[in-house]
Formats: C-alpha cells, sequence, structure tokens
C-alpha cells in the first residue's frame, strides 16, 4: 500500500517577497519522512484570500493531509483562519473554548484580552483546536487541513501535538553516495540501475565544487534490504 | 498600474523529503522584488509528470511570467523539458543548436557527447535557448516559462540572463521596524494606519526570542515618501 499523502501551504508575504526565508517547509519536509507521510507538494501563496482558498481546496482534494502555516496572528493581515472557514463553507467566529483559553493565559500574564487577542479566538465551527504550549493561541484541525502558526518555535510545537495522530506508513529509508564524476558519465548506468529496482526512487543530485562537477544519488525506499542491494550494485558501477 | 507578476516551479523530491534546503527560491524572490516584480506564487513538487505538467499550465495561465528550476540535466529523473513541451503541446526532440553547444563543451573538456549528455539538448520546438556560463548545457524559454537548472550556480547565471529581457515595474521598496511587545498590543494601532495608507502594504512578523514576543512591522510600496511618512507615525505610536 502506498504511504500516506500531505501537502503543505506556506501563508505569508515575507517569504515571497525575499525577506525571510522560510523555516518550517523543511522541519516538515523532515518530520513526515520520518513517520513515512510523503510530502507531495509545497505552495507559498501571499496573504490574499482568494489565493489561500483555492489553494486550500485544491490541496485538501488532492492529498490525504494539508498543513497550513502562517496567518493565525492578531493583526490585521492575519486572514488564514476565516480562508479555512471559507473554503469549507464553515461558519467562524470567535470560539468559547478558545476565549477561555486566551483570557486564562493572559489573566496570568497580567495583559488585557483586547479586541486584536481576540480575533485569535476565531476558529472555524466543527474544528478541533489544537494546542499551543508556546504561547497559547491555538491552532485548528478542519476536515483535514491543520492550521498552524508561522513562528517556527509554535509551528514546530504544533506538529509534534498534530503528528501521532495521523496515520503513518512505512518509514522512508534512504541511502546516499557522493560520486566524483559529471552527471553525464554517471545517467546511463543509473538509468539501467532504475529499471531494475522499481520500487525504489533513485534521484542524481548534482553539485559543482572548485570547479568539479559531481553528484549525490539517493536511494530511497521502505525495504532497508533492497536500497543495500542497489547501494551495492552503485558502488561497484563507480569505485572511486 | 501594478507591476508585472511571476510564479516560480520547484521540481525535486529532494527538497520535498527534507533532504535539501531550497536555495533557489529565495534567491528568486530577493532578484525579482530589486526589479518590481512580483512574486505571488511558488509551487514545489516532485519529479512526476502529471504533478509538473499541471502546475505549469496553472501557473503560466495565471502569472505573467514562470520560472521552473531542476530536472534538466542528463539522468533518468530529469523530465521537466518534456515535461514543459507537453504542457504546451509543443513537440520536442535534440535540437542542432543545443547538441552544437554541448559538442564543442564537451570536446574541448575532452569527454564523450554520449546519450546521456545529449538528452540536455532535448529542446521544446519554439523555445529560445537560455545560456549557461557555468556548466554549458542550456535552459530555455518557452511561451512565458523560464526553464532553469536546479544547481544553484547556474540556477544564478540563467536569472542573470533572464531579467533583463523581461518588463519590470517599480522597485518595491521597504522599511522595517522592529517593536518589542506583544503582537496583540500592536494589531490594534496597525490596522489603523493600514487602513490610512492603502497603497503600502503593511505586514506584522511576530517573533520569540529568549522568552519574549515581538514583531518586525515591514511597510512595503512604490512611493518612498510614503512608505516614510507612514513608518514616522508607526514609531511614534510605538516609542521604546
Amino acid at each position: 500500500m502506498p504511504n500516506p499523502t500531505a501537502a503543505m501551504l506556506v501563508i505569508g508575504d515575507e517569504i515571497l517577497s525575499g525577506r525571510t526565508r522560510d523555516a518550517n517547509m523543511h522541519y516538515l519536509a523532515g518530520e513526515l519522512t520520518k513517520v513515512g507521510i510523503t510530502l507531495g507538494e509545497v505552495r507559498i501563496v501571499s496573504d490574499d484570500a482568494d489565493a489561500i482558498v483555492g489553494a486550500v481546496k485544491s490541496l485538501s482534494d488532492r492529498f490525504d493531509t494539508v498543513f497550513t502555516s502562517g496567518g493565525i496572528g492578531p493583526t490585521h493581515d492575519d486572514i488564514t483562519a476565516d480562508c479555512i472557514a471559507r473554503a469549507f463553507g464553515a461558519s467562524i467566529d470567535v470560539r468559547d473554548d478558545a476565549r477561555a483559553l486566551l483570557a486564562a493565559h493572559y489573566k496570568r500574564a497580567g495583559s488585557e484580552l483586547n479586541e486584536a487577542r481576540l480575533r485569535m479566538a476565531r476558529i472555524p465551527d466543527g474544528a478541533k483546536l489544537i494546542d499551543n504550549p508556546v504561547s497559547v493561541a491555538p491552532g485548528f484541525t478542519l476536515e483535514n487541513v491543520h492550521v498552524m502558526a508561522g513562528v517556527p518555535s509554535v509551528f514546530q510545537a504544533m506538529v509534534a501535538s498534530v503528528l501521532p495522530t495521523l496515520t503513518g506508513g512505512a518509514p522512508l529509508l534512504s541511502q546516499s553516495l557522493r560520486i566524483n564524476r559529471g552527471e553525464g558519465d554517471i545517467a546511463g548506468p543509473l538509468a539501467a540501475l532504475a529499471q531494475r529496482y522499481t520500487e525504489l526512487s533513485i534521484g542524481s543530485y548534482p553539485f559543482q565544487k572548485d570547479g568539479a562537477f559531481g553528484a549525490n544519488i539517493v536511494i530511497r525506499g521502505t525495504d532497508g534490504a533492497q536500497i543495500d542491494a542497489a547501494m551495492t550494485e552503485l558502488a561497484a558501477l563507480f569505485p572511486e
């Protein structure tokens, strides 16, 4: 049985403008690989309602699970929760359970639960809250979409809450071999190897360093013995 | 007049598996911002023909220009050129101009232009070659899609060839202010400011450092004087 699939939607102008380099995608990709969920697509869209709604619908239809990051804070540019509600035709308002979490937190901190902060309690009807041990304001799960914060420490904490609730597959194993020859010399034998090991995914990732060309060959699959066998053949083909 | 728009399609299993962290997206985002082209969406898809073809069609329809990175080398997993041809219904084969570039290069290098390397001369009918000063194998432009290599040094050289051929807009200017208060305290006055400066984009990017919360407020637009005015108001709202 093929592994479950996932997609990620990163919401935020700051990455598209080049101001910030996304960190959450790389983190999530690694975590999903460990539990045997295949990350099939990532999209990065701006803080634009139509773009967010369209991407959520498309990804939610095509993948088992969708993770979003960004746009659930208290400021005017945080529109993710409302967009998710719109994508699924759910109603949304300040919800009592989320408000209670925030009220207790700001009371302890001696701050006011003002109108802006109350925006973070806007949760679609029917959604399940995702715990935020870092800064309290919750994420939520609606249908197959997990809506999480963009701040990396909070995003990672929310991933840690959500992952154990998902059904994973066989963990994806991989081995890699660095070959110090141009891809053009490697490609023929590598294609032949890939044709013999149809259950493995064999990728070639070229690099250039100090003027010399080479490639990292990565063999991935769920059967460790098969990966071992293919890697042994590969190493014999290209002795150092 | 709004600035021209662009999208980027990153092709490669290695980023989705978490093995590699993409560098090209961040680079392109910065270069486009400098010349006044708005990067509106980025997609990352796996080395899967249907996924690539679908993404190219969708992005090419909705944005003025599309940039792709990855999948144009000589190995069996390099299928981008054929997918781009399929997306536009163009035929594709080894093309004489590209073959001549490769033949001269490998002759100089004393290597063989074998069948694998010839794959890099597969260029769709009607496409214009993109110069590759680093490793010769060209990229190409078909319709509004610029197809470029995934190796960062080559990708960057190709971006440098392509960008001067595009019509840019007014460069996007930005200023940012770091405010050491939680977003919940900032959000109300910030929303009021954003409502008064409708031509500017005002974003709030929260962070958490050493247990304290804060946010970087970024004001973007094409009118420097307006950005100055909004930034002066913002600084007065939140004196240190």
